[in-house]
């Protein structure tokens, strides 16, 4: 279930990923390696697509904060997705790599003024107004540049998805949105409303990340569509735009029991039209904003395994040349990950190991207790769905450079992404003068 | 109690730092803002180092993965400490900034034949063996060098010290260091003994981080002590060196209660010398690694409050123009940190808020329920005791340019670090020629 997209085991029993064998590409570039699988990304951009566009009419923005850069921003653009942006780094990237400005969706709980006006700029799609500061700001900004802004508002509806704490976001307690409980949200679509260079276009709301039951997004969007007529009842703006957020998990291990993107539609689109029905309104077009769902399954981690200690009678450890640098979803959230031994693919597991990480650290785990063939040092550990919040979360901590990431395709590989030289690590140092002379 | 070094609130009821006023701080150099001052600093290391020194001989080795760049190791190296690298990437900096290389120590738990070979090039003063399979590599490359390395043994006791789970490093299940309860620790100084190329000086262990209590460092330091007499009635072979490592917790809030470095010198040195005098040992050079005990009170960070967030009846959130990029271990450890308006510093506090970052999860938070006087969009939070492990353990999540750091003393300020671009964000960017044509 792991292998996904591309991915096969060859006849020479290696892993192989876009037609390539992963030994070779360890050859070509080095360790640690992240793969993405193109094909692979493409297929999951086209099946969330074709999932929703079944229902009817509706909008599938990548979550580029999952994995941005300019080589993923171009495949997404050329797949004809919108893009969800969260910050002035993500909109400078997308920009330079010709995202249409249009197409953008510009997110976050605490966008600074310039940022504002870097989105204001460019002409972004729609800028997803968090909170009453932002919505002041946004205007004020705006009337500087004389003309209107296409906005939506984030609603925070209380809805709890059953996933880890931290990355719930549709609770009450949230640092995001306004709070529907408390008549926030409804002075929120007020206040917008009554913004003169303001023009509010639709609502988003975002109840969490790998999610496997479809229930919470079909009981928000309930109460969203609700929220909807609600509006349009004490104040008579019609909203034309319901974003759904993200939040459809993929596979990570054996307990992982992802949903089909076409139950994630059936959900979400059969709601908001049977809504629409019984409430008298226009159907809204549902804007929904995968980011793991795409980016994750496509990507793979490759290691080489280095050193070793077992614990007798407790635990054998395996210790790879990367770690929480290159991926800290393990120890910042207990994430958990399949993985094989690349170049003996088609083996047996015949020993329990934990995978540590090469950080002066003892949370520096990327796996505990993993079935793996004989494992020797020299060894390539592939590591997968490794696409999303591994390369974007990555640190210099032990002053480890980043690695390079490759774009597999068709027998080709691409580097989309240098590996960080010592020399890079140290590009923003300054040694002030009184410091040498002292 | 967070007031450390040079830090104090100035006539104008603002914090001042190095002799400057933040806020003058905040208008040249921007926010967020990593702030050491650099008196601070070096106070650090003078009572550590006198604090040792009073009981006999000692080595005060700063390590550097708590905060690491060209300034700081110049800093460290003028006041005379020797300095702990675990990584190729922390000893290219120290060696380019001049760190002479026979008072470096090279930790880590998977160190890769390059940078073994990068050590052994440069002449570190002790290579820290950390496992068997290591012995051997290390062995090995000395080998192709043609001369001995002299090198200490990380021994891992089997001692709890009372922490946080991810930062205990003693106890036994743990992927660093040769076993002492298994009889693997005298196994593998055996194997020291008799590798050719190796010189075994000294064992080191680490029991851990942000201990208060010194009983543990008492109870561990015994414990080897009596190792080391082993080893000399099992092999002959002497302990000259015996490197305590790290873990002295310093104040971050009300709720910690750090220990005098009077008190962290007299449990270790008083237990060493009274063994020794017991087994009939030469008293072993004792070695300590503080690392947060020195970068940890000299570091802040500004920042510029934007938006709020009401939550009725349940909490009030600001957010920052920073967060979990610049400072994951609210995140990572649910660490605590003190704070105060820099601009307001000498009012009272009147509410309660919560302090939240500006990025796109709901985990990315500062500092949960802390009192401050009326908050306003604009004010500048300064957040103490983040001079260690905040820039080290910093990324780019959301593509958030990383923060510029600033270096104050005696009312001058030197930027140390540059403030990251979006351009650097996408220095290592590529877009493959097949994707432009497409």
């Amino acid at each position: 279930m792991f292998l996904t997209g591309t991915m096969k085991i060859n006849d020479q029993g290696h892993l192989e990923i876009g037609g390539i064998d992963t030994l070779e590409l360890v050859k070509d570039f080095g360790t640690p390696l992240w793969v993405i699988d193109e094909e692979g990304l493409r297929r999951n951009c086209r099946m969330l697509k074709e999932a929703f566009a079944r229902w009817g009419d509706s909008v599938v923005a990548y979550a580029s904060k999952s994995l941005c850069n300019m080589a993923i921003c171009t495949i997404v653009a050329q797949e004809g997705l919108s893009l969800d942006v969260v910050s002035g780094g993500e909109l400078f990237t997308a920009l330079l790599a010709g995202f249409p400005a249009e197409k953008i969706l510009f997110h976050g709980n605490n966008k600074d003024p310039e940022e504002i006006r870097m989105a204001l700029q460019a002409g972004v799609g729609r800028i997803i107004v968090d909170n009453f500061h932002e919505l002041e700001l946004l205007n004020s900004i705006a009337e500087e540049y004389g003309h209107d802004v296409d906005i939506m508002l984030r609603i925070t509806p209380g809805v709890e998805a059953h996933t880890h704490e931290y990355i719930q976001t549709g609770q009450i307690d949230s640092k995001f949105g306004f709070t529907l409980t408390d008549g926030q949200a409804m002075e929120g679509v007020k206040a917008a409303v009554n913004s003169p260079k303001l023009n509010l276009t639709g609502l988003h709301y975002h109840i969490g990340s790998q999610i496997f039951d479809m229930e919470p997004f079909r009981h928000t969007t309930a109460l969203m569509m609700k929220f909807i007529a609600q509006i349009k009842e004490e104040t008579g703006q019609e909203i034309y735009e319901l974003d759904v957020g993200g939040g459809f998990g993929i596979f990570y291990t054996q307990g992982d029991r992802p949903g089909n993107p076409e139950d994630w539609a059936e959900a979400v689109m059969t709601t908001v039209q049977e809504k629409a029905r019984y409430y008298g309104l226009t159907v809204p077009l549902v804007i929904i904003e995968p980011g793991r769902a795409i980016s994750g399954p496509a990507g793979i981690t490759l290691y080489t395994i280095g050193s070793f200690k077992e614990v007798t009678g407790i635990r054998k450890y395996i210790a790879v040349d990367g770690g929480m640098t290159d991926n800290i979803r393990t120890a910042l959230y207990g994430a958990q990950y399949s993985a094989l031994l690349a170049n003996k693919a088609d083996q047996q597991p015949v020993e329990t190991v934990s995978i540590a990480g090469k950080c002066c650290e003892s949370g520096d785990m990327l796996i505990w207790d993993i079935r793996l063939p004989q494992v020797e040092s020299g060894d390539i550990l592939a590591v997968f769905a490794t696409g999303a919040y591994n390369y974007t979360m990555s640190s210099n901590y032990n002053r480890l450079p980043r690695p390079a990431m490759v774009l597999v395709n068709q027998g080709c590989a691409d580097l989309i992404l240098k590996r960080e030289t010592y020399a890079d690590l140290l590009r923003n140092d300054l040694l002030p003068d009184r410091l040498k002379n002292r």
